[in-house]
């Protein structure tokens, strides 16, 4: 007998009609007799029709609020999970995120979790009974005020519970069917990966890759909890994250992002410190930067350029001109029409020309890279936002070819 | 400086448009430097919204998991409210029930307050803040259970929480100007009561007036705090109901009640303990009967009549059938055509005629008695159902004639 975690998205809750269906699930993983964990985020545009109330009421509603509006929105979801198990005569009983226990900072909207005390989850799972669990959702022990988690919070819930109570594995119900090679929205021969490594799944998450969020994969790899990706309107499986995977393909997937934008500080003298000068100011201000490139200049200048998340770039820029006046540079450019792609494979590591491959695919299409940055595992370039899609392509025809199918007889 | 408990219910908080109105009116309040707790009921029809959700994934759900949902609902007008405050720079902070001291015992959908432990209210008024408390829910301390207070919950919530602090009085915001001496609805000439006792208030109620709950009257006559119950949609006071008014008139008001059926047991012997033969099995069942009325008999049986609501008519007819078999009576009949008449007054205590001049009046508007019940300050009698509205205005025009203005000069 398993203990599975299962987490449902708000595709997957989104009315009464998929709430019926999830718990038709639930109920077959039930019948095979595992320890069943859910995990389930608001219903549908729920999130979004709160935050639209909120506007009707504030300009700037205060985040403690916040989270007591949208924590209703799980607690409904939670609810009605456990009416439609009790429907089809299986036990279940709902917990919101205080009650399940999950601990976290004082940080409205975006807290992290510190700690879970899984007792009433476990009592649950004891009196035979599935647990539904609202995800997204915590409280701060100290304040005993609720906080929620922030963008990827359902899958940390479901993740963090499965660490705290040694689950199995853990499934995340999506409206995808996976993780795939490429966005198969752009690329047409994109595949299904059966299965990825969780570092590999971490490039591909921190490239753009929104299947799964960073936050839930650093969960797996640390407490070794396999995550199976897969879509709640069908049966077939999906990706299965884990330790290590059967073989190494050089390359595993493309990510793309087009949600940054690129600040280039132009002439700035070419001596120490000068990077700290700019990177320490921008840190302190919360700016979350992403890639860093310095060419080494030839006149004792040199061109300081990084990317941004573009909600915050122009608010990077203002940091950096200012910056720039005090270490007598040039100019400070904002290019908002930036994108990232980057090639994902833990095979890379082994086999020297993949960088090489990359750069000679994207020049035959005639794609320009203005900065690159890599890792082990990963060879990242920012082009032309435009130029984005036509860059997947290019790359997965490069490295990912249609697998040839051999005709039978003849 | 008073410390004031404000009740606005689910019209008066339907849209975020009707959440700013409230939210000026409690600036308004809090400008004379007064303390304020302010509970809110769930916007307009969210609760019947919900439960269409909970009958789209169950027949029967669970009373715990429907609490679980329908409580998200006033968790959603409250957090509103707060940034509605915010936003006019007041001070606010929203609590739900459980995180208010709202503690109550175990029956989930209609639980009883059972004690209020208003440590984080008192914080919140410490602070300096508002502190908005969500209506109608509570928490049963020894489950850690989530529970619903049943009808009339948030003004149950209001006059708890203005029992345990102390409050100077408690302000009912509702969709209707006040109390009034009979529905406006079926009598033109209906006043609005300036002010009434908790007493006569009580026995309105409990006759079938929907703008208090007897739970909230009683919660302000055991501990002297006087309820204001008036209109959200205006500033112009409504009905202040209160220990002893200024003068007692001799009527105060005429309720009428179409919401319960007349069972009648025919030819019951009439000998000791057969109405307690009767009435233990239906208390047993928790069928809550309402006026009881016996007539001796002459021939050596007797006829028992009892009045209980509507939606457990069938199942108390069942109920009487059984004993009725036992006891050796003739017949049960079911009436569900009738309606409840009632007046009430303090002043009619030292006024011996009311009572025949109750009859008198329905006599002469061709109206039928079928059963009587009279307590000090009430006297209430059973119609033909379609004869209640007919009954009502009789009643008002014989006891709470229009008011002569008279005429200047002349």
């Amino acid at each position: 007998m398993s203990l599975i975690v299962q987490k449902y998205g708000g595709t997957s809750v989104a009315t009464p009609e998929r709430i019926n269906a999830v718990a038709d699930r639930i109920a077959a993983t039930r019948r095979d007799d595992h320890d069943l964990v859910v995990v389930v985020s608001a219903m549908g545009h729920t999130t979004d029709e709160l935050l639209e109330l909120a506007r009707g009421v504030s300009p700037d509603p205060p985040a403690r609020e916040i989270d007591m509006l949208l924590t209703a929105g799980e607690r409904i979801t939670m609810a009605l999970t456990a009416m439609a198990l009790h429907a089809r005569g299986i036990g279940a009983i709902s917990l919101t995120g205080s009650q399940a226990g999950i601990l976290t900072d004082a940080s409205h909207g975006a807290a992290r979790i510190t700690e879970i005390k899984a007792d009433r989850v476990r009592q649950g799972l004891e009196n035979g009974k599935v647990v539904i669990v609202a995800g997204f959702q915590g409280v701060d022990p100290s304040s005993r005020e609720i906080t929620t988690l922030g963008r990827g919070g359902s899958d940390a819930t479901a993740m963090a519970l499965a660490a705290a109570l040694g689950a199995d594995f853990c499934e995340m119900y999506t409206d995808v069917d996976g993780v795939f090679t490429a966005d198969p929205r752009i690329v047409s021969a994109a595949r299904l990966l059966p299965e990825i490594s969780f570092d590999e799944m971490l490039e591909l998450s921190a490239s753009g890759a929104a299947v799964l969020m960073t936050r839930s994969v650093e969960f797996g790899r640390r407490f070794s909890i396999p995550i199976h990706v897969r879509s709640s309107f069908h049966d077939r499986p999906g990706t299965w994250v884990k330790e290590t995977t059967m073989e190494q393909a050089i390359i595993s997937g493309i990510a793309h992002d087009n949600s940054e934008s690129k600040v280039t500080v132009r002439g700035v003298p070419d001596r120490p410190g000068v990077a700290a000068a700019l990177f320490e100011p921008l840190a302190e201000r919360s700016v979350n930067v992403d890639m860093i490139v310095q060419n080494v200049g030839t006149d004792g200048s040199t061109d300081i350029s990084f990317t941004v998340p573009r909600d915050s770039a122009r608010h990077a820029a203002e940091v950096a001109e200012k910056v720039a006046v005090e270490l007598g540079a040039v100019a400070v450019d904002l290019d908002e029409n930036v994108a990232k792609v980057s090639l994902v494979g833990a095979g890379m590591k082994s086999h020297p020309g993949v960088a090489a491959g990359v750069f000679r695919a994207l020049a035959e299409s005639g794609i320009n890279i203005e900065m690159i940055s890599t890792s082990t595992i990963r060879i990242s370039c920012v082009v032309r936002g435009d130029q984005a899609e036509a860059a997947v392509r290019a790359l997965h025809a490069a490295f990912l070819p249609p697998m040839v199918v051999e005709e039978e007889g003849v």
